[in-house]
């Protein structure tokens, strides 16, 4: 079992990584803070896993609800938050009952919503079960349900008392989702972390294989990435911009084609190499590491041309991201493979020469 | 006008207490991030005030939304804190724009809430329009809906920028939601302020009558101090406690009766009669004391007996109260006038011995 450390300036929290985690209540006992918990989960994962979690726990003591949710990015919403809710007080759950997140990012961010506000917060533990929750959402204390008019547009900074990641969870992923985690797994190298990418190049069929070693170095060193970014920057001013490479043009991809209709993953592949595009045309990379950018999204399956929208609209649509303030676009781009950075006065020119670039 | 500054760990914020304050946006100016805010208010208070805080900002170069909700605390549920969502979303309003709460503790909380959770956090300032609200429910940084299986159930501790009681909006006031912030005045009293109670002792008829000077004196008074026990005891854990003088006896009354048909002070008023007979009993007032909480009550027209509901089911009641945790009656007590004191360990009997004492 690897541990990362998240340093906040709050509370410092551990993300426990490694085989056979779910089965082993001692690692949860310590963070608790009376043995009462309940586990929220969803009709997917439940069948999978909830078993295995709620024994464990039943045995060491503890007193468990289960608090089951339908599954999908459509019910991360305020009805079903309310379900939460329901179930917290039908079992009449004091603030001193731990809420455990057991699923992928759409279950972290409603629990961890849930636990941020009911009796206006209550402790709580993420067990992330997908990649993309093991190495993205359930670092740096992001929690939200959307709104009709926005993605994750209610929510709160909460931090969890500890993670689990269970890289065993992993293996009934489907493939879909495991690319999905993938493309912010290699994002940490593009924008901070060479040698971690120089690693992923090496060793990406055993990932796509899901080798446990592999799933493992790969979320531990993805953790520890977002955790130095995160506690860098907890309030996203500065450096926490970075991981939002490719985010912006994937988010207009994503919204151009209707939320849904590409997978999160899938588009910000394509806009990671959008950005690469355009840092090229910059001066800042050179055409063939266009080209590396391209490869590696390719080898993992994930598209690397986006659908043609049409430049001006493309624009338009990243100037309506959550992510920009007045108006200002805001670009990550690479100055070199292993280096991010923030711009902020790009010419649209080019902005929109990059995409026509990579338009299929 | 007069300052009162909340010193707490985060942020300090200042509580400014006068007349007129509502026209002079000189105040509110230097506690914005961007010159654009959104007004939360509602149906009774839109008409009263609205119009006069709209054209002072806008006369000051500031871009005003408006955002009015129905009136009553039956509504500070989830559907119409959505309402405040729904306007921040149709205007765009971003992480920068400062939400205004313009009106009693009911649109204070919901409008906090907002505050607190509309894209993870932005800045929030009080303008509390009825007494409770000013002495009360905008000190301290507790935000919250209600729930169906519970009163403010789902929440956030989140502080606001600045709070403007203005004491000119308490003219048109209501007399029974006077009273009702009354209650909480004179609690201030009894627990830790006996020079405070002695003055309102000498003051209640300039109060009752609404003069300014005294309104103004009795809110700065109360702010002050809430805010020392809000500093001293952020979490909750022990001082804090205090403020809940005559609170379990009353949430008692409201839960049996069912919420609503008692007002909340009306509640506390008998509650904390009941809690001095208590503390009689116990040794550590006189009876003398006991005929001095009745006399103030009385003199406010609040309520000095409860309900009879049988002493039974005053304690179940109690037991079920929010603030109790795994079932320990905690109930705060008097130990002499004007200081309150935790007891964790009242035997039951001298319990109902004093609920019995004070019913009709
Ligand atoms: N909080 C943050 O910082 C942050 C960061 C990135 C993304 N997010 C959010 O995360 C969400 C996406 O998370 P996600 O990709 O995990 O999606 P998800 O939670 O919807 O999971 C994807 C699918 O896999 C299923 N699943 C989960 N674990 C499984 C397993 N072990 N085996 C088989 N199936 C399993 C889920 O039930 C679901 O159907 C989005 O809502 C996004 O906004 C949050
Ligand atoms: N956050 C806290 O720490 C805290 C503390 C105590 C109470 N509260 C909450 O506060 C709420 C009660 O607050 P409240 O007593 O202000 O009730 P309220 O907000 O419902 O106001 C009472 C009535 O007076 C009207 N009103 C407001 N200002 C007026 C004015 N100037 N003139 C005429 N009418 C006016 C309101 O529209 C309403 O009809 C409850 O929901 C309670 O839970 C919160
Ligand atoms: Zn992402
Ligand atoms: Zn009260």
């Amino acid at each position: 079992m690897r541990t990362v450390n998240v340093a906040l300036a709050e509370r410092a929290y551990p993300i426990r990584i490694g085989q056979s985690l779910l089965a082993k209540p001692e690692l949860i006992l310590p963070y608790l803070k009376t043995p009462r918990v309940a586990i929220v989960t969803n009709e997917v994962v439940a069948p999978l896993f909830l078993i295995r979690l709620v024994e464990g726990l039943t045995d060491a003591g503890v007193a468990v609800e289960s608090i089951i949710l339908p599954d999908g990015e459509v019910h991360k919403d305020w009805p079903t938050l309310n379900l939460i809710f329901d179930g917290l007080l039908a079992s009449r759950c004091e603030r001193s009952t731990t809420l455990i997140a057991l699923g992928g990012g759409v279950i972290g961010d409603m629990t961890g919503f849930a636990a941020a506000t009911y009796q206006r917060g209550v402790p709580f533990i993420q067990i992330p079960t997908t990649l993309l929750s093991q190495v993205d959402s359930s670092v740096g204390g992001k929690t939200a349900i959307n709104h009709p008019l926005g993605k994750n547009m209610i929510g709160a900074f909460y931090q969890p008392r500890l993670v689990l990641a269970d890289i065993d969870t992993l293996q009934t992923l489907p493939d879909a989702e495991l690319k999905a985690g993938l493309a912010e797994v290699i994002k940490y190298g593009f924008i901070r972390d060479l040698p971690f990418l120089e690693w992923l190049e090496a060793n990406l069929d055993a990932i796509l294989a899901k080798d446990p070693t592999a799933l493992t170095f790969a979320v531990e060193r993805s953790c520890i990435n977002k955790a130095e970014v995160v506690a860098n920057d907890e309030t996203e001013q500065g450096e926490r911009a970075l991981l939002n490479l490719g985010h912006t043009f994937g988010h207009a991809i994503e919204a151009g084609l209707g939320f849904g209709a590409w997978l999160h993953g899938d588009a910000v592949a394509a806009g990671t190499v959008m950005a690469a595009e355009l840092s090229a045309r910059l001066g800042m990379l050179q055409s063939s590491d266009v080209d590396r950018v391209r490869r590696i999204f390719e080898r993992a399956g994930l598209p690397v041309v986006g659908p043609r929208l049409g430049a001006e609209r493309y624009i338009e649509l990243m100037r309506h991201d959550k992510k920009v303030e007045a108006g200002r676009l805001r670009l990550i781009l690479l100055k070199e493979i292993g280096q991010g950075i923030i711009s902020d006065a790009t010419p649209l020119a080019d902005i929109e020469a990059a995409i026509n670039a990579c338009c299929a």
